[in-house]
């Protein structure tokens, strides 16, 4: 098939650059260096991709996530870097004979993973980011409080997600020692094989996580694009101009195909107005004509792709493999 | 089942808010006098309620949702209110016995639906928002390009998207005033019986179309609840607190479950403070201890439900219907 061919919108993976991305990645983070993090694509096709590049593990944010990863036969070892109260779903999951850890950061998710029959455990530690996680001064206290219940507790989980996104490397580079200072200092206290932090933004400068739990430097996004990192821009929203008025004109992409957190999404060489929930005006110079494709790169991945069926890989203006976009829900 | 077995985050219906929106906009535009615009919700379930209120016909944003309302047997009169240059999918459902009816405003437009087979058509008109229709000095000429190419030309259509939602009511009066102003005269150049427009916030003030196409009075969201107008919040995402440190607490629906574009999502009671992929952080006094369920009233409610598999007709704690989202995707 080709890309003209494609209905609008359509969300479209330029193979050569996601190629890139992964070898890149796993050059610099090789094995289980990298946990990649299913989040960023809800894709097991692509997760598959990654496992193929030597990565044996994967962090998911959902309990779907986890069970469409095992489900793909790639449940070595997932863990949910999330806290979780209704657990049977995860219980049932490790008894089918997938490797489920689950991270705990209070004594009722310990509690709920030990009733649920999670076997496998991190103590979660809040390292700045004001969400889930545990004081630093409380992780041992949770880690004994877990094995007293039987669990394993197979290290610390502390993200810097305050951190990842800032733009100036040497900002970032210092305020991720001050994060994985705790988090060093809790694992000390908890044990365990893992301190498992980071994200693409701080992939290189987080020397102290054991494992790296990036996602989003598979298909990037403008957000990570201001950043100096040697990721390629590998998604974009295919769309298609449909009105054209004296200055400005309108593709079929909105705000159902984009998620609109991180601001409006950009077109090369264009200036995006606003969006609506099936159209984006733009304005251009000159303008397209009704009927042209616009290339559409968006703000933030992860919510743009979770509203996509599927995810059109490229090869020039050949689709070389379309991939259900399968870990969407909940 | 009870609201307590529910998975989070789910979308919940409140069945008594959804029946008084529905009663409320039936009295006031019965019959065709409204074209409920499916866009909002999504949901043939949903709709097939709105037809039982007596009106005949649906206003729709994209290809599926026509598709999906007629496979429902809801396709006596289905207006894509909405430009498609591809119009195979629209033809072939237009000789399935569907009534479809296509915007068009350009030659290319009207040619595609020329080609595709697709019968009746409405102009669509620029009344001030930026994005799709003709100017409306063009209408006349277009239409009769339409019948020239065998077209049945039902009449013209022109979204005051700019105006619906304006807080203060005497401005969105004055304005819709001008916009239909500039509808009434294309109509008469044009012809046909239907004048299509308006929206929630303009449903009782625009007394200029024919047929109003508003969707958002059914469920609602935070954005049309600042208007004065008389439908109530029907639309919620349950969410479950899954982690509370000393002055946040934080629940397990993000981003990947609330349309973002107008903003933070609210709690009654509590402060949202931001969003994360799956996590919805914000104080509260007293804090909510882990387990607890939270309320969550979405910003805008047409990205907010395009994000989910099912709605949850609820009645006190009493799950009493689920309804799928099935008009998802394009």
């Amino acid at each position: 098939m080709r890309i003209e061919e494609l209905q609008t919108p359509a969300l479209l993976v330029d193979g050569t650059a996601f190629a890139h991305n992964l070898e890149t990645m796993s050059s610099a983070l090789p094995g289980p260096r990298l946990r990649p993090h299913v989040k960023a694509h809800k894709c097991t096709a692509l997760a598959a991709r990654q496992a193929a590049m030597g990565h044996p593990g994967f962090t998911c944010a959902t309990i779907r996530e986890m069970e469409g990863m095992a489900a793909a036969g790639l449940g070595q070892d997932l863990l949910l870097a999330n806290e979780v109260l209704d657990t049977s779903r995860l219980g049932a999951l490790a008894r089918s004979g997938a490797r489920v850890t689950v991270a705990v950061d209070s004594e009722a998710t310990i509690e709920a993973a030990a009733r649920g029959g999670v076997p496998e455990v991190v103590v979660d530690l809040n390292v700045g980011l004001p969400r889930c996680g545990c004081a630093p001064d409380d992780a041992g206290r949770l880690a004994e409080l877990a094995r007293g219940r039987g669990l394993e507790v197979r290290g610390v989980m502390g993200y810097e997600g305050h951190v990842v996104g800032l733009e100036d490397r040497a900002q970032r580079t210092e305020l991720v020692g001050q994060c994985m200072e705790l988090l060093v200092k809790a694992h000390a206290a908890v044990g365990g094989e893992l301190v498992s932090a980071g994200g693409t933004g701080t992939y290189d400068i987080n020397t102290w996580a054991s494992e790296i739990q990036a996602g989003s430097y598979a298909l990037m996004d403008t957000a990570y694009g201001k950043l100096d990192l040697p990721f390629r821009q590998a998604l974009e929203v295919l769309a298609t101009v449909v009105s054209v008025s004296p200055g400005w004109a309108v593709a079929d992409c909105g705000l159902k195909s984009l998620g609109m957190d991180h601001g409006n999404p950009t077109i090369d060489g264009a200036s995006v107005w606003f969006c609506s929930d099936e159209h984006l005006t733009f304005s251009a110079d000159p303008l397209p004509a009704v009927g042209d494709r616009v290339r559409v790169i968006p703000g933030h991945v992860d919510p743009t792709v979770a509203y996509h069926e599927r995810l059109h890989v490229v090869d020039g203006h050949d689709v070389v493999e379309v991939w259900p976009v399968d870990l969407r829900g909940w």
